[in-house]
């Protein structure tokens, strides 16, 4: 069977940036495999949450069912460090290289965020 | 040159569904060109948050510059009528085929928000 590389499972982290730090985590989950999709990421999403520096996460899945991705995660960190030092131990690589991630396969990307706007600050 | 056909930068919308709706639209921007990104981006937001049922819009940018989208805009609308209603006007149809666009392909799904955890509601 294919070997699951825990660094592709982590976005990169070319530069320090000392903020806030949102990672966009996109998930392909075929129709009908999404109990399936969620037992693994509820568990990972566990771990995640217990760790130091975690301000929120949000799971969204997409209205149409021919989108690429079906799913996204949107995680807020209070800097690249605390993101990072989760994805560094042996529970994070036991997590991802469980053999049922095969059929999810993931693409993360670390962002900061640049601007916000609502409908309060708006008006 | 190419055209730009305005439903390539709408995501679609299969089935009806009645609550809030989390739009990512995803970026390419070339390294160096973020100006003329925001310029584009700036002038379209603008546009959006005018409308009825906008609740939210976060812009991010990729930590890393390897990213194949260095921009994601996440705008969260009151429901996909709200969201799909301002796609639908000549003054979109406009901001969207403006030529600066072509340098900077854009990805739009349409979401919905399965869960949400954040640090207060976590403990």
């Amino acid at each position: 069977m294919d070997h699951i590389d825990p660094a592709g499972r982590t976005a990169n982290l070319a530069d320090p940036y000392t903020g806030q730090v949102v990672l966009m985590n996109r998930f392909v989950v075929p129709e009908g495999r999404d109990d399936a999709f969620m037992a693994l990421w509820t568990e990972t999403s566990e771990y995640f949450r217990a760790q130091p520096g975690f301000v929120s996460l949000k799971l969204h899945r997409a209205v149409s069912a021919d989108a690429e991705y079906r799913y996204v995660n949107v995680a807020t960190w209070e800097s690249a460090e605390h993101y990072g030092a989760p994805h560094r131990t042996e529970e994070f690589r036991r997590l991802v290289t469980q053999e049922g991630w095969h059929e999810f396969p993931s693409s993360p990307t670390l962002y900061e965020l640049v601007l916000e706007h609502s409908l309060e600050s708006a008006q």
